[in-house]
């Protein structure tokens, strides 16, 4: 059969972990493939850079809509980044009716719906499981894997660089500022590191996750999103004493009155798996009603983990070339005319447990008030633990479950409370 | 479109969850697949069970190769288990042009290879997600989401029943034979536990995995096979003390002279992922040269979680039904005229790092002339332990990586020493 042809768009990270992967195992994906997948065109910026890496077998263009329209191309590969021209670059392969294969999960958690309606309409493919988890093959697993359950929740560590810092002030005992430098000199954080450190680009990929688990429309703008900039080490060592390790998780849960989506450091139980997971590495955890609790664990970034993926989708758009639509899987797990409307959840509505952290006036009665701001919101207490320092004191406690619109109205009137001294520390708690 | 028509043979544990989950989960499964899966016809011995289970719109047989050659029919789903009959069932499921979706990891370790190659001849699928490590989609994932790697190993917990005896002998310090028995108490071991606990059901699985892996066929007969049952307490508690657990793993690795396949219980790092998987749940770990280091994991076994790899199947196959041989996942990962001969390695040539224990006499020089034999046998020893009890004393040694050979040649000249004095424990280690 004839070779499949590629243009990729971006040599970066990515772009150069791809062309590495599609060299050096050549025959291995040809073996499973049944033909060979051949890079044809590569658009950059610098393409002297660009030469250097590809020979010369390989047109070079610093025109991405160029290769975009090539007629010789069957799978647009977008490893550019960025949402605008990338946008423009995808929307025009589909409509050149080619098959596109892109890493680029800001992308998708902005434009998807548009982009995979147009995809639809016109009947080709976009595959993008290096979007979400680098190399480990959770789209795959959560489109194809997991389609007989009824999906109830996923919890997530899909940003490598904010677990590189937790895992660092978890073990190390540094503050947020110092893990941070350590990881942008070791490479694991970008100069800019806002949207890894912010959380925004793990609500990226929570929301292309909610979506393949409840057939839902991608719904970034509805995810709550905090990062774990103002994480202090302290609430890591008293969580570390209550049994727990703070790790920043996606979250997505199926609720009777609609679906959580939301994005936060998460107090988990020091032994469960994903409190395990250490230094950039990512893992999902996905609950099905059939099959129970999976978890699927590997390296969320880098040049070959990532390229492990864009090369796996390339794999699976090269078999389907030419098959009917019908016979390919549906770009978000479920049929585009089968998706459903289910209400993103407002945070107030969304149910979980709570770890406070109050500092007061050592003196008695204030644990008491406390306790009765708590108990008139509903809100039980599970354990609690109290640190004498000096003439204050710092309380933490570990709530059962509870609305957080609940605790968000408890917590003020804690706050306002005249023994208390400073702001309130909440975090949310996994089971 | 018209809803795809399903043959069950079996409605036993899997065949009864199988029906479960495909009722339960109809809306979401038809969302998903784009067509309605039907149950049309269920083949048992006993019928009245059945038709209490199944009410009266599905028709019940006893003959299942009546349902086998039912013209109706599109995929036959084979969950009775056994070799022979469900060989025969299969072979002509497929003669009849039929496709084939199974949980039974014995028929296909022992007949896959006759199997896949009339699959390949007639132009139909056999998919059996459900025959390895239950609802995990492992081989999803080896098969279509690490395709661009060149696989190095693989390492599994694939078997719940000794990986349950394991977790309780560790966690409660009991013995082989009183875990086995709590076991079987609780239904996570079947009355005879054999295939279990001698490790045969694992290397039925692992020899799936290595095709799966590297592109050869099943061989099921090559791999070196040794359950748990003459595992100690004692050798499970030194293991602990030296930052190891014992697990029963199957482990297949690519060298450069062949292919190492073996299943045998292993000391492994304490603080490992697979040290932590516990009770009757499955991982396994997939090491490719791009993707580097994943782990999968989820329930083994079970009704609901085995129905649900079982379901997974019947979305793909039901999609790609009358798509071309060539748009399908090759059976084995490869394509069938792209299979390897590498040689599956004998044991003696695998290389692994080795646990020794020795009882001896406890007196000076032993250690020396033990430590004599090793070296000459060019074993280098990582670290050591001796343990003094009474006249005679406990020794336990780590090495670093040998030959097999050489261990069992060093082994038999240190068994023969005067003052060893009882048979000599030996377990692998993997790091
Ligand atoms: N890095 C990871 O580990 C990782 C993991 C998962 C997903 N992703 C996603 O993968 C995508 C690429 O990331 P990356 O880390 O590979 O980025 P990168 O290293 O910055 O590479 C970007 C590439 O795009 C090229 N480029 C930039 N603007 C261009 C333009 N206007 N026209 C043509 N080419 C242009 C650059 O060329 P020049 O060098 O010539 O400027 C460079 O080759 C992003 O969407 C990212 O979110 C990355
Ligand atoms: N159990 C698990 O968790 C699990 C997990 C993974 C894979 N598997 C595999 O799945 C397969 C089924 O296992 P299972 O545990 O479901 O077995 P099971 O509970 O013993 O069920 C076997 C079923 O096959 C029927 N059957 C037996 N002989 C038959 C015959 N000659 N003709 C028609 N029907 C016949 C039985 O019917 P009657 O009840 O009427 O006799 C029963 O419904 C096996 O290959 C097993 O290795 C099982």
């Amino acid at each position: 059969m004839s070779s499949v042809k590629i243009g990729l768009l971006g040599l970066g990270v990515v772009g150069g972990g791809t062309w590495d992967v599609l060299q050096r195992n050549a025959t291995e994906i040809a073996r499973r493939a049944g033909r060979d997948i051949e890079v044809v065109a590569v658009a950059v910026r610098d393409t002297a850079k660009a030469r250097a890496l590809l020979g010369d077998s390989v047109r070079i263009s610093t025109d991405a809509m160029e290769i975009v329209r090539d007629p010789n191309i069957d799978i647009v590969v977008e490893l550019v980044g960025g949402t605008e021209l990338a946008r423009e670059w995808v929307l025009e392969s589909i409509a050149q009716g080619k098959h596109v294969v892109t890493a680029n999960k800001a992308l998708l958690a902005k434009h998807g719906n548009e982009i995979f309606a147009a995809a639809h309409e016109r009947g080709v493919m976009v595959a993008f499981e290096a979007a979400v988890a680098g190399g480990i093959p959770i789209i795959k697993a959560m489109r194809e894997g997991l389609t007989a359950n009824r999906i109830q929740w996923v919890a997530g560590i899909i940003n490598g660089t904010t677990n590189y810092i937790l895992s660092e002030m978890r073990n190390r005992g540094v503050s947020f500022a110092e893990a941070l430098a350590d990881a942008q000199r070791l490479g694991y954080a970008e100069a800019d590191p806002t949207f890894d450190i912010e959380g925004i680009d793990a609500a990226h990929k929570l929301s292309l996750l909610a979506s393949l688990a409840f057939g839902i429309p991608v719904q970034f703008s509805k995810a709550h999103i905090e990062g774990i900039t103002s994480l202090a080490q302290e609430d890591i060592q008293h969580a570390q004493r209550l049994g727990y390790t703070v790790k920043l998780l996606g979250i997505t849960r199926a609720r009777p009155e609609g679906i959580e989506l939301r994005v936060h450091p998460t107090l988990i139980p020091a032994d469960s798996m994903l409190a395990n997971v250490q230094g950039a590495m990512n893992a999902v955890l996905v609950h099905g009603d059939a099959v129970g609790q999976t978890v699927y664990y590997g390296a969320g970034a880098g040049a070959l983990p990532t390229a492990s993926a864009v090369v796996a989708d390339l794999v699976d758009v090269a078999r389907l070339l030419n098959a009917a639509p019908e016979q390919r899987v549906p770009y978000l797990a479920f049929q585009h005319d089968a998706m459903a409307d289910t209400p993103i959840l407002p945070m107030e509505e969304v149910q979980s447990a709570y770890y406070l952290r109050l500092r007061v006036d050592d003196r008695p009665g204030v644990l008491a008030d406390v306790a009765r701001i708590l108990a008139s919101a509903e809100i039980s207490i599970g354990s609690m633990i109290q640190e004498p320092a000096g003439d204050h004191a710092d309380i933490m406690f570990l709530t059962h479950e509870a609305r957080e619109g609940a605790i968000n109205g408890a917590l003020s009137q804690i706050q306002s409370l005249p023994f208390v001294r400073s702001a309130v520390t909440r975090l949310r708690v996994e089971a």
